[in-house]
């Protein structure tokens, strides 16, 4: 199960390491880590999307989060209500038709940052799922040259 | 000076650990992280923002990269063309004058996740500088409840 894990942390070299470190000791892939400032200069929120074969293991990790002395708060986000958004920034070599690509960027609501003769890099938010959809969709009309994801935030409703 | 350095690696548990321990071992903090999948499956993009106080080490760091076995390609976007972009979710608290919280929103692009009677939660794109200007400006409407920032992502033009 796929679980969204929201940290508070003090905004100091070597935690990131540690909390890498123990999600890596027990074997856990992070499927995306997100490490951004809040509204306190001092202390950033690290958004981590892990799959948790073993819930009890999951558990583990939490709770030794919550002993870290750089950790202010961990919250699983996983059974709450919250918006969950993605960043894509997409380059994509421009298709024969381009009237193809052109409709992708509507449906997605996607914003063309720069279009060439051969190639367009477009910027696009939204869910995870809808997020891989309009990746494939892109696939679909033409080549994708280089993809760069965020890796999910979360903020509870 | 800021670098913006873009990791291409394995998708494998561990290599975040050793990675933000090379930045930790030497004390840099790193400023904002964000950890996306790509094109392949296998392969996961870091974009790294940090602050480096000294560029020798910061060279050192980048060569420690290289040699990392799960590392693909480091490549240093500070000196290059790029384009550069955060996403950020905010839940603010519905200021009285519900006007000057409609209006940032249109000034900034930012879309509505949801409004409640006392609260509403956004989203909004854009560069690292914009979306401080952002946040100040909500700041100065109202009270800014919960801030979550992916961390700046980018792609060479």
């Amino acid at each position: 199960m796929k679980h969204t894990i929201s940290v508070l942390v003090e905004n100091k070299p070597g935690v990131l390491a540690r909390i890498s470190g123990l999600f890596s000791a027990r074997g856990f892939n992070i499927d995306s880590l997100a490490v951004g400032e809040t509204n306190d200069p001092t202390m950033s929120r690290m958004t981590i999307v892990a799959n948790a074969p073993d819930e009890r293991i999951l558990e583990q990790i939490k709770k030794q989060l919550n002993k870290l002395i750089d950790v202010i708060s961990v919250v699983d986000l996983t059974r709450r209500d919250f918006f969950e958004r993605e960043l894509l920034l997409i380059k994509v070599q421009n298709p024969v038709e381009s009237k193809s690509l052109s409709a992708l960027i509507g449906k997605y609501a996607a914003t063309v940052l720069s279009q060439e003769d051969t190639e367009t890099i477009i910027e696009a938010v939204g869910t995870y799922a809808r997020m891989n959809e309009l990746v494939e969709a892109l696939k679909g009309v033409g080549t994708v040259k280089e993809l760069v994801r965020t890796g999910r935030i979360a903020i509870g409703c």
